[in-house]
């Protein structure tokens, strides 16, 4: 199926967009810049710039330390309660603390501990490197014999169930996976493959970072164990937004965070000698939540809630269709690949495209043409859909203007061994 | 030797303070507010407030995720040189990451790694509680069958150098202490405890958050191995700001943080499949760091070298002995006790005031009289100087007020059993 390619369609579209009116939410203050790294770092929402001030200015300034008892103290589990409406769980299993890494140790280690007779872990080699890195890590700390079971893609967009069939056995206590593939998009089966795990006696952890905000998520329906996620993708926290982390009710009191904190503490401010673990969620918190941080990402949620989870899935489903189709006729002819899933329902909110100049046509797009995609090696322009803001019309200019940087060879300019990051 | 009492006495000793004029640079709109809770909370920094307000607005809403390229990916080794600056230590041996207690365990589980045939840590039991929670919870993951060995205090707030030496012996992986001791303010001997450390074989492990800003620090100078401190007290970065870590330097390449994310990743975005730490400092640090929160400790910081950490020491000094004074004049004769150390050399910068009804003379100096001291039981009054904004007659306004509700009895309104916080 062939689309229209001009501009008029995709303005068209927006105007067709029941959600196009909470674009006006967000600071967008440079019209012709076109921002498709909403899965890297969100918009800044117009509310949380308010919100900063207030807690700077207010809070912090005027109220001073009575900010812990007016509201600080319960910022974890409020704004956990707020993610857990976008992810199928209940207010009492999310937490917001800490960094993902950090709150995937808690869980890897908590995961190990609870299945003390079993040595392996299961994960693949699409997932997020920092996960694999915690895991490696968790494992040299607690079993320095075994190393890290890794199932494979064989083309290295999507790891087959088969595969993670093939490789979760009896000794495995756990299986830890992240639900959107950070470079192809491609959304695991998380009913599936939780199932699997648990058929073999297995914790399921899934880092939920390239799906909360995108898609919705079932974790209760799913009997998920464990999860976390981060904040500041397409939950517009900002930048180093603390992350989430998910136990189900029935295991919370039965697992024990590794980091014994104060704020994990039964009856904190007695200060005894000893450690007692807090009730229920609670126990996996560690240290004093980063207040400042964590009151920027609690207004972005409020904006999510309110447009809708399943309609903001819909919404990305039409953009990212409408991003291939217009690859389809304007980018495949020039050679370039798609590298994410052509099945919308295996596919989160960004779309990669591949191509061998693929680094230098991202440096091109953001100094020439004023287009901010994000790379990832070897080839991966990854263009992110954030459905709350993005429009049809800035995918349009994207992808034109991404013609226009191949077509031109604008990127010939670029060498190719700039760093790309974040 | 006694003092004056009267106000206009504190009145010339705070035209005499040269470093008077950077009170100015603090929101500090409510004059008769008697804020001495700086110890918990630092007050808000005027260009902290502007800073905030950058970072939000233009750093993040407007420069989006090329703010990491911008100065956000450098900001944990630049604002820890800064702090290195305040403690005695090398521009690279110091981060800013994490919260307190997940620094603090990363280091703690470092030392262990680093002393494989030895199982013991000994800790005192003025220690910060959330310190003796981590150390338990380290212990549990690592040497199941070993417990905390803790040096006893016998009067409640010392413990003395030769009770520590008594516990620390050849099977000490490490000896882990507050520098500043919370309840009674009380500053151990760095130098000589560090030294018994050493001699027995054992790294040390300073937890400074009662001491940066407050006291100049020599950790290099002392030998010191390892230490966290926080920065939400007297350096005044906010509300659950980020801690620091430090590590010796030539200890860094020999220590690993069990917490392997990508941020301690050597070739952070090369995205390779295999942890391999990063070079010296760099591999402390684990997930994203929280941006918003850690722009706000810059600023503070840079204003603390301003005033010179010296000249913070000599100004804490007088006002706590100005304290001490007021305290033997007009509050002792009512029962009230000293319950920090006589000595300026042995004591931080708060000072702890003794009564058996505490907690109720704490709630009234809040409500009724605008003293916002803050509580530890059994029965400490906790009285914090910041001597960078704290006045001279705001000390003698708290300790006339205290004298006020003790002599008018207004604490009896309030009940014994309500929770202070923080």
């Amino acid at each position: 199926m062939t689309i229209r390619t001009d501009l008029e369609y995709a303005l068209e579209l927006d105007r067709r967009d029941e959600l196009a009116h909470f674009r006006d939410e967000f600071v967008i203050d440079e019209p012709d810049l076109i921002y498709l790294d909403g899965n890297s770092l969100g918009r800044l929402p117009k509310r949380t710039a308010a919100r900063m001030q207030a807690v700077v200015e207010y809070e912090w300034g005027r109220r001073l330390v009575r900010g812990w008892g007016d509201s600080w103290f319960t910022a974890p589990q409020r704004v956990g309660a707020k993610i857990a409406q976008l992810i199928g769980a209940a207010a009492d299993e999310v937490l917001v603390a800490d960094s993902t890494s950090v709150d995937f140790f808690k869980l890897v280690v908590a995961a190990l501990r609870a299945r003390p007779d079993r040595t392996r872990i299961v994960a693949d080699d699409l997932n997020f490197p920092s996960d694999l890195y915690v895991l490696q890590g968790a494992l040299d700390l607690m079993k320095p014999d075994r190393r890290l079971a890794i199932a494979h893609s064989t083309d290295g967009l999507t790891v087959s169930n088969d595969a993670l069939a093939g490789a979760i056995d009896q000794d495995t206590a756990l299986v830890a996976l992240t639900h959107t593939a950070f470079k192809s998009g491609y959304v695991y089966d998380m009913p599936a493959i939780t199932r699997m795990a648990h058929q073999a006696g297995a914790l399921m952890l899934w880092d939920l970072s390239h799906s909360v905000g995108a898609l919705p998520l079932a974790l209760n329906a799913c009997r998920v164990d464990l999860a976390v996620g981060c904040t500041y993708k397409y939950l517009n926290g900002g930048p180093g937004a603390p992350a989430f982390l998910y136990v189900r009710r029935d295991l919370q009191d039965s697992l024990l965070n590794p980091i014994w904190g104060w704020f994990g503490q039964k009856g904190q401010f007695d200060f005894e000698l000893d450690y007692q673990p807090g009730p229920g969620i609670s126990r996996f918190l560690a240290g004093t939540p980063n207040i400042l941080s964590m009151a920027a990402v609690e207004p972005a949620i409020d904006l999510l809630l309110e447009a809708g989870i399943d309609r903001l899935r819909a919404k990305s489903i039409k953009q990212t269709e409408y991003l291939i189709g217009l690859w389809a006729e304007l980018l495949q002819p020039l050679g370039v690949r798609l590298n994410s899933p052509r099945d919308a329902n295996q596919r989160g909110s960004h779309v990669s495209l591949g191509h061998p100049e693929g680094l230098r046509i991202d440096r091109a797009l953001i100094e020439e043409l004023k287009v901010i995609p994000d790379f990832r090696y070897p080839d991966n322009i990854r263009l992110g859909i954030a459905p709350i803001y993005t429009s049809f019309a800035e995918v349009h200019a994207a992808i034109t203007r991404l013609r226009r940087v191949i077509v031109e060879r604008l990127y010939e300019k670029y060498p190719r061994e700039r760093l790309a990051v974040t």
